[in-house]
C-alpha cells in the first residue's frame, strides 16, 4: 500500500485563524479532512503533521523517505532558508513535492527562493488549500510512476 | 461557457523530438489530445498555441486575457526574461497559471526567477506532462471560484 | 519636410481599457488623434505604429533612423531588455526620445533601468498622455536645431 | 494665482561658464529670464533659486510644497543621493517635476539613478535649456489638473 | 548639571502637519514641550534644535560631544548617508542615542542602513513621540553610569 | 489585566557568565526580577521564558500573540535570519518590541539586519539590561494606546 | 552533402551602412557573397538568413540543427539576453559556432555576457567581416570530424 | 581528565545508509565506536551526540563549553547557517574543532560558507570518517596546549 | 602670482583635540602655520578654510577653480559621498590634490571609495599633517606645469 | 619579414598528458609543429613559448610587441587575473589574438573573463588544436592589414 | 615507496621571524625537520619546498602530480587567487592536501576563499604548524586508499 | 645610515616608450637617476630595481622589509590583486609607501582597489614621475620618525 506524508512546517497551525486575505480561511484540520477523503478513495495511507520546529520537520522527512513514501511538504518559513530540510530530502531519497498555499513569488522577495525545490520532484504554490490537493495528485501520480512502485512494500 | 487557452513559449515544439531526459517523450500534440478531452469532459472550451514569438505570445495573452478566458502559460524561456508577457497578463486582467515540465529550480539559476510568477495566480514545475492536467485543473478550478463567474460569457 | 515617427510597443494597445489608475482612460488611438493634430499643425509628417514585436519594433526604428526622421518611442517593457532596440537607434542614427505615460521609477525596480535612453536625446516620463506631447515638442524642436536640419529632404 | 517654484541645485550657476560640450553655452540667468516671459504669459507666479546647499534646498521645497506650489527641481548631484530633499518633496505634498539639462542616463553610472523621481510627478532630461521650459509646461498643466486646483488660494 | 543635547535632522520641522499617518499628529514643538519638562523634573539642561543643514548637525554634535552633553540625535534622512555625522559624533567624543519616529526597518530598504548607529551607544525607533522620551531616559542613564560621571561640570 | 511575555532567544540563558565586555554582568534572572517588579507596580501580568530553540521560540509567540498580550523580544540569534520568527509575529497579529542588549549595528554586520524588525512595533538595541525596561516600557504604552486595550480580556 | 547555416540577427542588415568605425564598410552582402563562393569551393549547401525577430531566430536554429546542419551564428543584441536561442540550440542538437565582427570584450559590459556560448562549440569575436570566414572555417571542420559525419544524409 | 564532545547536526543519522558516494559507508555508530577506541587509549572522557536539532546542538555546544570540554563538531546544515552555533561556541568559550565528511568546498557554493570557523579552533574537511579522527587529535592537542590545561578539573 | 586653497572639509576643526591615534596631535592651526609660512617662501598667495558644510565647500572649490587657483582638498566624510564637490572641480576647472591625513584604505570599508580623486590630479593619504605639505608641494609643481601657468594672473 | 609570437601560458605544457576529455589528445609540441608547417608556408617567422611564469608571460608579450610581432596567446589560467598581462599587450602596442582550447563559457565562471581580451584583436575559443590555427591566420590577416604592414621590419 | 611533496607558497619563508600572534615561532625548517622524520618513519620519500613565485608552484605541482605523489600544499597568499595552482593540481592529477597555518576563516574576508580547494582532498586550517603533521597523516592515509596504491611505483 | 628601497612591478620597464598620454616620456632610467641624486643629497642608501615578476617583487620586498629599509613602491598591476604582496610587506615590517604614476581612480575601475595600500603608510597616485619623488620624501619622513630611527643600523 502507497504512503504518503503531508508535512507542514512553522505557523500553518494558525491557518484560517489570521491573514485569510493572504491564505484563506480554511483551518489545517479542514485541509487534513479532505486530504484522507481523498486518501482512502485511492487507498493511500496517510500521514500528516504541523510543526514549528525545523529539526522535527527534518525527523519527519526522513522517516518518510527511509520507509519509502511519498512526501508532500509544505515548510513555510523553512522553505527559504533550510539546508537541513535540503539534506533531508536529498540523504532519505525522499520523494518530495514542495508546495504552497500563496503564491510566494508575488511576496517579499526572500520568499523567492527555495532551498529545497531543486531536491523535490516539483513545486506547486499560490493556488490556497488546493495547492495541497493538487500537490497529492502531483505525488501519487509520480509514486506510481516510479520504476520499483511494484515491487515497495 | 468557460474557456481555457493553453500557451506553449518558444522551443516546446522541439518536445518529444530531443532532450528526452529533461523533458519526456511526449510531443505537444499528445498533450493537446489529452487536454482537449480532459476540456470536453469538463465543457472548457480550450484554445491551444505554441510559437516561439515573444511578441506573438504577448498578443495570444491579451486576446486570452480581454476575453476573460482562463490561460495556462509555458512561456519556456520568455518565463525569466519576458516583462512584455508580465504586462500583458496584468493588463489584460488575464486569470494565468505558470506551468513548466522540468524542476526549473533544478537546472540553471537564470532559469529559478520568473518574471511573470508574480501576475500569476499560481505556479506549477516539475511534473513532464503532468504539469498541464495539473495547471488545467487549478485554472479551471480558479476560474470557477472567481466571483463573477456566472456573470461571463 | 521634417518626419517624426511615434513608435509604440508591447501592450500600449491595451491603454485605456485596463488599469486606467496606472496609465490613464485615454486610448492610444486618442493619443494619436491629438498629435495628428499637433502634427498637422507644425508641418511635420507623422508616422504612428504600435506592436508588440521587438523585432518589429526595430525595423521601425531603423526604418526612421535610415531615413533622417526623428522617433519618441515609448518602448514599453522592451525599454527595460532590448539591446536589439539600443543598437536599431545607434546603428541607425535616429534622434530619439524616450517617453513614458507612467514614473518608471516610481515602479517595480526592473522599470528603473532603460537599455535605451543613454542612446536616446532625452527622457520624459510620468505625465500620462501628456508624455507624448512633451515627447513630440522635444524631439521636433532638437530635429530643428540639428545642423543638418536645412540641408535634409 | 498658480505658483511655480524653479529650484536648482549645486554647480547649476556654473552654467554656461564652462563645460559647454555637455551643458550647453546659456547661463542659468539666460534660462530665468525666458521661464519669467513664459510664467507672466501664463498667469503663473515664477519663484527661481540657485544654491549649492543641500539644507536650503531641503528648506526651499519645504516652502513651496507647503504653500501648494509646483516645483520644477533641477537637484543637481543632490538628485542622485539625497534622501532628505525625497523626504521634504513628500513630507510637503510637493507636486515636483524633476528636469535635467543632460541625459543623464548616459553618463556616468552613478547618475542613472535617482532618489526623488519615485516621489515626482515625472521626470525630463537631456534637452539641455529646454528640459526647463518643458518641465514648466508638465508642471504647470499638472498643477491645473489637481482636483483642488480651483480651491487654492 | 548634566546635560542634554536633543538634535533634529531634514524635514523634522514638518512633524505633526503632513504624513500623520507615518509620523502622528504631534509637532516638534510639542516634543520640545515634553522634554523639557522632563528635563526639569530630572534637573538636566536641555537644548533643544532643528535644521535641515547637515553642516549644522555637524557642528551642533561637536559642540554636544565637546562639552561632555549626551545627544539623543534624530537625523532623519542624514542618519543614512552621513558619514561627517559619524565622524562628528565619534570625533567629539558624545554619548549618543539614536532615535527615529517610525520604524524605519518596515519602510524603504534605504533606511534600514545607519551611517551612525555604530558609534551610538544604542538606538530605539518606532515608537513616534514616544522614540524621544524613550531615547531621553536611555541618554539620562546613560550619562549617570559614565565612569566619570561626578567629575564631569 | 494587560499581559507583556518576554521572551528570550539563544544563548540568553549564558548571561552574565561569559563575555561580560559585550552582555554586562548582570545575568537573565537579575533582569526577569526587575521586570517582575516593574510589571507588578504597573498592574501587568508577565510571562518571562529563555529557549534555545527556534521552534518553541515560534510556538511562543504565537501563544502572545494570539492571547493579545504584548511581546518584548530578544530573539539573540535568530534575530538575524527567522523567517519563521517573523510569520509567527505577523500571523498571530502580536504587538511586538525587538530588543537587543549589545548595539547591534556596531558588532559583524550580519548582525545588522533582522527578519523580525518590519513586522515589529519598534526596535530598541545597546543599553544593556536597560534595553528590557525601555522594551518593557514602550511595550506597555502601545498596549495602552492600542484602540480596542479597553475592550481586551 | 554537408549543409551550413548562417544566421544573423538583428540590425546586421545596417552593416557597412552606419558606425563603420566599430563594424566596417562590407555590408551583409558582401559577406554572403564571400561565403558563397567559400561554400562552393568546399562543396557546401549554404544557407544564408538575416532577422531582427528573436522568434524567427529561434525557428531558424531549430530548423538548421533539427536536419543536421552546422550553425554559424552572429546573433547580435540577442547574444546577450537570449535563452530561447540557447534553448533552441541545445534543443535540436545544433552544432553552431558563436561570432561576432567586434571584440564584444572591449565594449560596454552588457556585451561580456553571453547566453548562447555555453551551448555552442566554441566562439570567435572582433576580427570584422573576417569573423564570418573563420567561423565557416572552424563550423566546417567540427562538421568534418563529427563521429557520424560520414552517415548523415 | 580531559573531555572531548563531539557533536553532530542534522542527517547525520543517515551515515551509510545512503548516499555513499558522497559520505561513504561508514555510519555514525561505526565513527563513534572508533573514536571510543582512541579515547579510551588517550585518557580521555568522550561524549557523543546527534541530533537534528539546531536549539539542542546550541545546548550541546553551551554544556560542553561551559564545563572546559573541547569540541569538535560537524554541525551539517547548520554550519552554514547558524548564528545560534556560533555565539553558543563563542559565549561559552568552548575549544571547538569544525570538520566535515565530505570537502564541502567541491560541492554547492552555500556550502562555502561556514557561520561558525570563525570562532573555532581550526577546520578539517573532505577525509571521510577520517576527518573525526583528525579533528579529535587537533582538539585533544590544542586541549594540552591550553594554557590551563593542568589547572582544569 | 599663484594661488592655492587648501580647503578643509567637516569635522577637521577637531583636529588635535581627540583621536590622536587616528590623526595625530597638530591641530588645523598648526598645519595653517606651516603652510603659511612655505606659502610665503614660495611666493604663492594661500587661502585656508575649514568648513562642516557641504554646499559651502562646493561654493569654496568653485571660488578658486574658476581663478585659476590650485586646491589642496582634504574633503573629510564628503570625499566618499559627494558628487557636488566632483562636479565643482569638474565644472570651475580647478587644478585639484586629494589628500588625507589618515590611510583611509586602512579604514572602515566606506572610506576606500572617493568620489573626486577621478576629477583630481592626484590623491596623497595617510602622512597625517604631512600629506598637506606633501599636496601642496604636488599643487605647486602641477600648477607651474600648466600649459597656461605663464600667461595667468 | 612578418614574426608571429605564439605564446603558451600555465599548464598547458600538460597538453595531451591528461585531461583528453577537456583538451583532446594532441600535445603542444604537435601544436607547434603544425604552426612551424604553416608559418613556413606563409613566409612568416614563427616564435613559440611556453610558460608557468606570469612575469615571464609579460616579458615575452612586452618583448612581441615591442618589436611589432604579432601575438597568438593562450594565457592559460592568466588569461582571468592578470592585469599585468592586459597592461603588457596595451603597453607594448601588441596586436594581439587571444585563443582557447576549450569553450571557457560552458566551463566555471571565474574563466568566463577574460583581463586580456579587450586590449586583444579578438578572441577565438573552444576549437581545440584548431583554435590555434585559426588564431594564426586570423593574427597574420590582420597584421597584413595594419596600416603600416609594409614599413615594418 | 609512497612519495609526499609538502609545497610551501609565498611568505612561508618568513615563518617565525615575523608575526608570531599570528603563525606562531616555530620556523619553517623546525616543520620540515619534524616531517622528515615522521616521513621516515613512515617509510614514505619527502620533498620539501618553498617558493615565493607562482609559476614555480605550479611546477612542483605538476611534477609531483605526474608521478604520482601526493600533494600538501600551504599556496599561501596563493590559495585564494591562483587559477593557476588549481589548474595544475587537476591537470596533473595530484591528489592534494590543503593547509594552512592560521584559521583563515578568522581573518580578512578574502582569505576566506580557496580557489585550489574544490580540486583537494581537503582542507586542515587553523592548527598552526600542526596542521602540517595532520595534513601529511591526511594524505598519506588517502594515498595507501588509493585503488591503484599498490601498482603505483 | 637609512636605506630606502624603490621597488617597481610588472611594466613600468615600459616607461617612456609607448603610451605617454597616461605615463608620461620620462623612463624608468631618468627617475633613478632623479632619486640617486636625491638620495645622496640627504645621505641614504638606494636600491632601485624592477621586476615583471611577482615573486621576485615579493622578495625584494622582505628582503627590504627585514633590514628595516624603507619602501617606495609602484606595484604596478600586482597593486591590484597581489595578496602575497600585502603579506610581504606585513610579513617583514617594511615601512612602505605605495604610489602610482598615474590617478588610478581615474582609470578603470579594477584599478580603483588596492591589495597593499592597508598594509603601507599611505598612498601617493597620479602625479607622474613626481609620484616618486614626492613618495622618498613621504618614506623618508616617515623612517625618521620611526621610534627606533636611531638606533637601526
Amino acid at each position: 500500500m502507497l504512503e504518503i506524508h503531508v508535512l507542514n512546517g512553522p505557523n500553518l497551525n494558525l491557518l484560517g485563524r489570521r491573514e485569510p486575505a493572504v491564505y484563506g480561511h480554511e483551518t489545517l484540520a479542514d485541509i487534513e479532512a479532505r486530504l484522507r477523503a481523498k486518501a482512502e478513495a485511492e487507498g493511500v495511507a496517510l500521514t500528516f503533521l504541523q510543526t514549528n520546529d525545523e529539526g522535527a520537520l527534518v525527523s519527519a522527512v526522513q522517516e518518510a523517505g527511509l520507509k519509502g513514501a511519498g512526501v508532500v511538504i509544505n515548510a513555510g518559513a523553512y522553505t527559504h532558508t533550510s539546508i537541513a530540510l535540503r539534506d533531508a530530502i536529498a540523504g532519505s531519497g525522499a520523494l518530495a513535492v514542495e508546495i504552497h498555499l500563496s503564491n510566494v513569488h508575488a511576496r517579499e522577495s526572500f520568499r523567492h527562493h527555495s532551498m529545497i525545490a531543486p531536491v523535490c520532484k516539483g513545486v506547486i504554490a499560490g493556488f490556497g488549500a488546493a495547492s495541497y490537493t493538487l500537490g497529492f495528485d502531483a505525488c501519487l501520480s509520480a509514486l506510481r510512476a516510479r520504476p520499483d512502485a511494484a515491487a515497495r512494500p
